[in-house]
């Protein structure tokens, strides 16, 4: 890696996705407190548009292209968040996004991304085959790829939500924020380190999707690995320039069980009246099951998004309204 | 009815509760507003304590009470929202309640009150076993009765969620709260009106519980009907002092299906990131399907509660979680 993110591109970002990301709202719940004795401030990306904090990355990468590179478009091989997000910063910049999807993705998503204007092109649902059409549909149309985790530029966007979170909230003792391909706990540790030098940072990871802690504590970074969990955001391995950001400067790193990602996500919509998804709820999960102590302590959690699907729940609804009347 | 509420009703509530409710934040979200074309300010009292906005009027009725009322305590038939209230807002004040719930109420939500320290008292699961019950309870006991809507302390301090509202966003257009026994709808009037002398005010109600349009339709409050929606919140027929309320003040109701109601509540889900339960979901369908003409108007919209059971659906997810590993 020879270019080193710092904390001016944090702040560059936050005034290029100003005009298009959502300041989004820092919520507090007092069971949570309750739950962990400490005092918990919820950074609610599922508010951010598109559902998750993705599109301040995919803002501040479209936003920093070339006037040529614009004139080309953009391009994401992504079947989730990232596929979104890339969709609608592209269309408020007026140009356009071809997301490279598998052809066994959730429709829901499918449709989601087309509404935000994107360009759908399917793909096989195997790594190879999504590698290939993602080349093939770079070199055919000159677009330029937005990376969903690993681009510098990506990086620095994810942090502008600590950047707000601390901006709003102040002095915190513990930031938490969940790691797949560890583009928002990098940027989050970017922009926490300049804001708050004292601040313990720690990502929350599935143990079934354990690949940063063991790169972390080998040094060496698990690339082979096949995550078991349902936080699809966090299945993702490692980036190399997040390797490099959490290696020099990351707290910790804390495991939790499927179990608890599910009982966590469940305590967060029924007391804390908040649509967060899986991998949101990882971050969580450490404060409700003891795996912190943060007693007396205040205690910043970035929730990623909020995209769940909700189909069969709302099919066995309408089945049940349907068939009282 | 010869007492009468007015506004100073209503502010005297606000110091009552205030250092027991929270003030519940307001939210907006741009594709509510696009499905519309109004701007929509969300009073979100499904992050009250409790969960609903109940929890206002249970206090505030409690806060009122004599020394030696307070010394015998309280009781109230409920099996949902105002029994989880009733409980906590007694035992804040360090004083009994007494909660008659039907012997086949929703287990959650017999833990849930019993959580906040009521004492369950479980009665046959018809209407007269529920009376008869909670006339047992009262007489052995000396508690006094919070009545779920229909008493003018209780009407009072739901309106103050309204109150709150107007105070942060200033000027509304129109003002839309859900109708069931009334207690919200009419102290959202009594606090619009005085606040803002020229919003108008419209309830919103299932089709399949109209009494409150027929009542003011015909001027004779119905009273014998058969609810017949998802929104359990609104199956309470109009109260007395409600239905005074409403006849001489509120500008019209709008009645929405069964389908609306379960399609407003995944838009909200889905696209708003906030868990509301079907009543809240009632004043939404307005807006999301076209029953009142909001374009270019700023609307307020009072989300009354999100306290949904989620059993189900998180029976389904531990078994495919436990299936997956």
């Amino acid at each position: 890696m020879t270019e080193r993110l710092v904390w001016q591109d944090v702040e560059k970002a936050r005034s290029r996705i100003a005009p298009f990301a959502r300041r989004t709202p820092v919520e507090t719940c007092r069971t949570v407190d309750e739950a962990c004795g400490g005092t918990v401030f919820l950074k609610c990306e599922n508010f951010q548009r598109t559902g998750s904090f993705k599109f301040r990355g995919a803002t501040n990468t479209i936003a920093s292209l070339s006037p040529s590179e614009r004139a080309r478009g953009v391009y994401a091989p992504s079947s989730g968040n990232h596929a979104q997000a890339v969709a609608l910063a592209a269309k408020l910049h007026g140009i356009p996004a071809y997301l490279v999807m598998p052809e066994d993705s959730n429709p829901t998503k499918v449709v989601a991304t087309r509404g935000y204007g994107g360009r759908v092109v399917f793909c096989p649902a195997t790594h190879e085959g999504r590698l290939e059409m993602a080349a093939r549909v770079g070199e055919e149309t000159g677009a330029t790829l937005v990376h969903s985790h690993d681009d510098l530029r990506v990086i620095a966007g994810q942090g502008t939500a600590a950047w707000e979170l601390i901006d709003e909230i102040g002095e915190l003792d513990l930031l938490l924020a969940p790691v797949g391909g560890g583009g928002l706990l990098s940027g989050t540790l970017v922009a926490a380190r300049h804001l708050l030098p004292h601040v313990t940072v720690m990502g929350c990871e599935p143990e079934g999707a354990d690949d940063a802690a063991r790169s972390l504590r080998t040094g060496v970074r698990v690339m082979d690995f096949v995550p078991r969990t349902i936080a699809d955001g966090l299945r993702t391995p490692l980036g190399e320039n997040g390797f490099e950001i959490l290696r020099r400067d990351l707290d910790d790193i804390v495991l939790v069980s499927e179990k608890e990602i599910v009982n966590a996500m469940r305590f967060v919509w029924e007391r804390a009246k908040l649509i967060i998804e899986p991998s949101s709820a990882v971050a969580v999960a450490p404060l409700l099951f003891g795996k912190v102590d943060v007693r007396g302590k205040r205690v910043g959690v970035i929730l990623s998004g909020g995209n769940v699907d909700f189909g069969p729940y709302f099919a066995a609804l309408e089945e049940q309204v349907h068939g009282s009347r």
